[in-house]
């Protein structure tokens, strides 16, 4: 299993920081398909957090169609890569829009914003 | 005036939606440095949302720096461009983040999210 690491003293809610960790195993093969997610239960216990909170990452997981939860034992990495839906599509641009309307008003250059996506995307990879 | 839509519907909270339509209104150009935006209460009272709602938006934004609260009257456009700060980059960065992760867990390539994120800037700029 992967090291995870929880901060609760960062602005972004524990069950988005733990999913935010496993998209990123997975981004570097750290996670790979077939791989086992232990159950909620043991997972909350070695963090030291509410199981409500590892349950809420792991259902938001499944549904973005990252990971299946078999019940009461944990759940599987699920990594077939595949063409993204329109609703994926578009979700994905609903949550980069904001942040690039602040860039943007901030003073930001177009190029600017796509240098600093390749340098987060170039870290995400190796860190 | 410019015109301002707020849909209860959707899943971005009504303060944020306000301060993106205003964001936007700037980068439009529909609002410019030294504009009035209205009082709180008269804001409110427009858009049928709640008073903590509209002064909420004006607060982020004042924090953000693109707009002087003056008390009882409104609100003034500040968009002095300047170089980001190094806590605005990262801002922007961290923003950023989480939507990028998804894009790429999802199977996105670099290419495709600069792709994106280019054609969100341009719908942004001419709506």
């Amino acid at each position: 299993m992967m090291y995870i690491q929880i901060n609760p003293e960062l602005e972004m809610p524990i069950y988005e920081q733990l999913m935010m960790q496993i998209m990123i195993g997975i981004i570097r093969k750290e996670l790979q398909d077939g791989d086992m997610l232990p159950s909620v239960r043991s997972l909350a216990a070695d963090l030291g957090v509410n199981m409500h909170t590892v349950n809420k990452s792991y259902h938001q997981l499944e549904k973005k169609g990252l990971i299946q939860i078999i019940p009461k034992s944990g759940a599987v990495i699920r990594t077939i890569s595949r063409r993204l839906t329109e609703e994926e599509q578009s979700r994905v641009s609903d949550s980069l829009k904001p942040a690039i309307v602040e860039a943007i008003v901030l003073g930001m250059k177009e190029e600017e914003i796509t240098r600093l996506m390749k340098s987060i995307i170039q870290k995400m990879k190796e860190e």
